[in-house]
């Protein structure tokens, strides 16, 4: 829906940001992938039962895609001979992707179609893959900082994707489908699938503080060596002009995921909160209802402060709530279920003789009385957090939330 | 591919700004409808053979969506009472469609799988809806003289779509496959379908001029009527409090098609040429070799050229060529190819003591050599011609290009 939507593509612009960062090239592949190359990786011969399959008028199979190695790789296999001068490679792209789940179930948290960012890295060695691996792990890792809710990062098990090394990010919350193992003690954390979790005794610090969390896998990182590349061809050119194959990585974020479940941690019950950067929108100004006495006076102000709004914050960040037909309290309720970071009234005691004021609500609950200015002051210094978290100056407190994880001995 | 990528997100953006000029909001619909919608509207009694189907594990069959039209309109009906407060609606989005061609070819032109604008709208009554229709392909004539590609405005059949009033836009290019009947004396176009293909007399100045041309259609409009809300329930609530039908529209832009056709209407044999405003760069610089006497003092005019550009064009509008392991001749030939408007080559000549220059290439075949000043000059000219086609200053020399039309007596 159109409001949920301006999110999504808030998200997807600030992920281009980083991966670009990261050296990142956007391209897009096709939903369809044939299944021959799913049967040359082998990967049709486990559980296929999330795979949506479907035939083509002349009988060719293919996968509605729920990621994209094969068809990646099989693309870079089949360009022109690339030579060690062009790599890395880092090719990503933002699109659907599609997993026939038993139970899908929180929306957007595990739906059957979701919007997925996965990269795919071609390096010339393991060493520089590693390289690769490093950098685009520390773009994920500015990214989360970037969206300021608390995350987690452990090792995990690198499962059908195969490979040598692998990551998750989480979101620590009682939705969460996997179990992760934290130790309160010095911040260590683990997915329970490779730690033992019948014990409590932590591998870093040896404290018997470990204890079970519930986690939402928002991210992972793999570094898949030449699992794909070899049998479907994969190669560069030597520094000898001798084919090699490619050193793999693959990296996801879910997309649609990050969005719900950051809700999810985010909210109470009685308000939808965002992460900063990912609101609809900034501010919400509702003004006088029609027919109300100090309507005139009241619009006076309002339309003042349209003007004020649009220069500090930009105008596509600005809901203009004008259904003045709604008393305030109405489209106040409706504000608060959106969630938006400020939301500014413009009611009868903005237009008051003596000291007049606008009633200002922040996400998270305060609810402040301004005058005009010191409002504005309030936008503008919203939008400067927002400047300076775009820019990538992330707080330090959120720095410290992070647990130590056996990722950071990489 | 990224280069193309870069284009596609551009006009994306383009897209974007002009619908949401006509009241467009964003929303994203999944990709598999269940055929049930479909058996409601009548629309797989007809030839399915283009229609990607697929069941899930529970046995419930889908459509790989080749439009939208059930899905919004489900989707529209099971959302709360609207009320004729809310209305119009104007629901868009730009993602992927599927049809299963019998002969899918010319790349991007004619693919299985392609990028589609998809806009349903949603108003209380025919009169509406058809102020509605004008204002969105008021949006769609700004957006193709934006393009700056000359494009004719046809009549066309409602087809499978269904409906009472559609246009097409097509670009005119001997690779289209719709045959479109063209008055060479009036500029009278409609769309071979609709007329009668034998006849040479022009149905709006009565000259015997009207020859055959052939078309890509590029976009297409439709007024719907209740086609689809009747059998889908969509209603919302009249000034009365009654439930009514909903009156639709819907308007589609080929994404990855105005693109493939865009460029094989302005290219040549020897070279790309794309619609200013989607060039995936703006301008490419080439230095010098690597080893070459000039490349120390040429290097510094590069660095020193690469700052201005970056400040006049934006860092992200420039391609810096620098293989310098390269010959300048071997990359500016990749660069003709490419296509970029404009390509500044710092070679010997930018570093001769007598009156210094470099070369510089415009897209279209001119090869200039200025000075530095003078080419600076010629960047920020480009970059101003773009922000003026942004804001919709089209060139009156694009408006007398486009046929006069059937639609134009709307």
């Amino acid at each position: 829906m159109p409001i949920a939507q301006r999110s999504v593509e808030k998200l997807i612009g600030l992920v281009d940001g980083n991966m670009q960062r990261a050296g990142g090239q956007k391209i897009s592949l096709p939903i369809l992938t044939p299944t021959g190359l799913w049967k040359k990786t082998g990967r049709l011969e486990g559980d296929i039962s999330e795979f949506y399959m479907v035939r083509d008028r002349s009988g060719k199979q293919f996968l509605m895609s729920p990621t994209h190695e094969e068809a990646v790789t099989a693309m870079v296999a089949t360009t022109a001979p690339i030579s060690y001068r062009q790599l890395p490679l880092r090719l990503y792209q933002i699109g659907p992707k599609f997993r026939d789940e038993l139970k899908s179930r929180f929306g957007l948290m595990r739906a059957k179609e979701f919007l997925m960012k996965d990269m795919y890295t071609f390096d010339v060695s393991e060493e520089t893959a590693r390289d690769t691996y490093s950098r685009v792990s520390a773009a994920y890792d500015r990214l989360f900082k970037q969206l300021e809710v608390p995350f987690v990062k452990v090792n995990a098990a690198t499962g059908m994707m195969g490979g040598s090394l692998s990551h998750e990010y989480h979101y620590v919350s009682p939705v969460g489908e996997d179990t992760l193992m934290q130790c309160s003690a010095c911040g260590f954390a683990g997915n329970a699938e490779v730690l033992d979790s019948a014990t409590t005794e932590c591998p870093n610090c040896r404290s018997s503080q470990l204890s079970q969390v519930r986690g939402v896998e928002v991210a992972h990182t793999f570094l898949l060596g030449e699992k794909y590349s070899k049998p479907l061809g994969a190669t560069y050119l030597n520094t000898s002009g001798k084919p090699q194959s490619l050193v793999m990585g693959c990296y996801g974020i879910g997309i649609t995921r990050v969005l719900a479940s950051a809700l999810e941690v985010l909210s109470t019950d009685q308000e939808l909160r965002w992460p900063k950067l990912l609101a609809p929108y900034d501010v919400c100004l509702i003004g006088p209802k029609q027919g109300s006495k100090e309507q005139q006076p009241a619009e006076a102000v309002e339309n003042e402060l349209l003007q004020h709004l649009g220069q500090i914050c930009g105008a596509q960040e600005l809901l203009h709530d004008d259904r003045k037909e709604l008393t305030i309290g109405k489209r106040l309720l409706d504000a608060k279920r959106l969630g938006h970071p400020l939301t500014i009234v413009v009611g009868a005691r903005a237009v008051q003789q003596e000291a007049p004021k606008l009633e200002l609500h922040v996400s998270g609950g305060e609810k402040l009385e301004l005058d005009i200015s010191e409002a504005l002051k309030l936008v503008a210094e919203h939008s400067r957090q927002k400047k300076s978290l775009l820019a990538g100056r992330v707080r330090e407190v959120e720095e410290s939330r992070i647990s130590q994880s056996i990722g950071h001995q990489l």
